[in-house]
């Protein structure tokens, strides 16, 4: 079915539900598609009789599996919108079937515009989830005008070639070495910063739904993030109580990483324990009136796009390595959630 | 252990986990008590080896049992304080303890001064799980002032005779009949306000922590209620879509009165859909732009306390039969989870 530009396949997930047998169904949907909950469901009801439940707590990826307590209330089989599966992650709780919303904006104009603007002949071709099924178009305009496009595989928590994920930039970093260039095919600017971050070459974004490209401004947005982050290890030096952060949701559990921070604290004989959290939010943190550092080991972008709200120092275990003096500044390195 | 004011027996927890050799537990702390969950865990791992984490999502009652994800990041048992269980919830994901904060605020002060207050001589008396312990206190010293108090046991939700919840008065309901008025000891106003509604007797608020008794008060904040709530039903009556809401929470779950307001709204003609949450917040309902007016089957108090949060009405069961004049504005009654 075709909603607010996005062509989302249902079809499999009917055809399981049908098989199956399910009666009752649950839906996450991401913010943007909310509004068009009832079309969905409408969608789905027309194929088959079964009894659908919307997920109204954020979901803002697939490592935001549904709540086991679902289960309570009946729902049999999850229908989660406009994620790609992060393959490696255990489903074992309810049933999943992740459907991918596919944009129908147009890139090649935008991909167009961003020849001018990347380095070198050798460009490697990243997107997210919903710009996917255009990486073969991008690749023959870029063949077309001489360049030589890469499109990788990534690690065990990325479901496609070329797809990055704002806490996995591995098919990037797996061509990082023999590529000139990046460019990013998408909107918003976390991705292409993080990317730029985490692969230490020109990153172009091209973004489809403004249609402009920008590179300078990336570039700007990095060294904003840097200068955060290294205010954020700075008041961070003198902490003598740190919180370690855990992420309950599936695909933001680093719980080993979380134990070795813990035991490297202890060995410094820095105070420290562990915190964890559903849904991150700065009010929730507020009260841990004894903790002069927070260290998450969550999703990556709760420490960086959520800086300025919290009120303590929160910094991510690579940071902490810093702040510790087990790592240099000029070693700096993104935070990704790898399947390593 | 004694923190912050309040009495907090982890012994048997402790005891528990010693036996069942649990060597990861998790820690739900109420709000006011976080800033002390460094002293929780100290005190506990003086006694015991275990790793402890606590969790920093808000947990506002033995509603809300601990996430079953917990266990994948190694989580054996949970210690929830603050609050009395809910008896009849089923707790088959994660053994929990329910560990009470007894208050050592004295009630006899302000009990004493809310006598000039008693309509009657026969007093029902009431109190949140922070004050139990201070009942039979209480009792005695309306006894010596020849009140006859009454404390009655509750439904299936209530751990304790004379205690009441945010979403069930049963206690005060039981007994409204035979009693003049009513004795709330404890402090905060949803509790007295939602008795009064509950029990339409007079309240009378002994408030151990300001050391103040509302009555009036208490009275004219059920007014303002009243009209938030006659203002809310009128801004329904011509809702074409309703969101009907269930909590995922265990102990707010109202599935079975989820799906009779579904049917009742078919048989009217009227649309409607399921919306879940586990935490409820404004903004994640914002985006359901085709709602009219949400009917929220979860926590009575969402609805209640939050409503001018929302953008679009919320209201509560009986509140949506007066809208489909199934029920007079004269019969309203205050929404409560009981166990029948």
């Amino acid at each position: 079915m075709k909603i607010s530009g996005y062509l989302i396949d249902l079809e499999q997930a009917v055809q399981t539900i049908k098989k199956k047998g399910y009666e009752t169904i649950a839906l996450q949907i991401p913010e943007g598609l909310k509004s068009s909950a009832s079309k969905i469901i409408e969608s789905v009801k027309k194929e088959i009789k079964c009894e659908i439940i919307v997920i109204a707590d954020p979901c803002f990826g697939a490592c935001d599996i549904a709540n086991y307590e679902l289960k309570n209330i009946g729902v049999e089989f999850v229908i989660q919108i406009g994620h790609t599966p992060i393959p490696n992650l255990g489903n074992d709780l309810i049933p999943t079937a992740f459907v991918n919303a596919l944009s129908s904006k147009d890139v090649m104009q935008v991909v167009e515009k961003s020849l001018a603007y990347l380095d070198g002949t050798i460009v490697g071709v990243v997107t997210t989830a919903q710009h996917l099924h255009t990486l073969k178009a991008v690749e023959n305009i870029l063949k077309k005008h001489n360049f030589v496009p890469v499109i990788s595989g990534g690690d065990k928590r990325i479901a496609a070639k070329g797809q990055i994920l704002g806490c996995n930039f591995s098919t990037g970093t797996n061509i990082a070495d023999k590529v000139d260039s990046f460019l990013f095919v998408g909107s918003g600017n976390f991705h292409p910063v993080g990317l730029l971050l985490s692969v230490k070459k020109p990153v172009i974004a091209a973004d489809p739904y403004s249609g402009t490209v920008k590179k300078q401004e990336i570039s700007d947005l990095k060294d904003t993030i840097l200068r955060q982050r290294y205010g954020a290890i700075a008041n961070s030096k003198n902490a003598k109580k740190f919180g370690i952060l855990i992420g309950i949701k599936r695909g933001q559990q680093r719980i080993k990483l979380a134990y070795n921070i813990k035991d490297m604290l202890e060995s410094l004989d820095k105070k420290s324990f562990f915190i964890a959290m559903d849904n991150f939010a700065p009010v929730s943190l507020q009260s841990f009136r004894d903790v002069d550092c927070f260290v998450s080991t969550s999703c990556p972008r709760i420490a960086i796009d959520d800086y300025l709200q919290y009120k303590k120092p929160i910094i991510t275990p690579i940071e902490l390595d810093i702040v510790l003096g087990k790592r240099k500044w000029e070693d700096y390195q993104f935070d990704q959630i790898t399947s390593d």
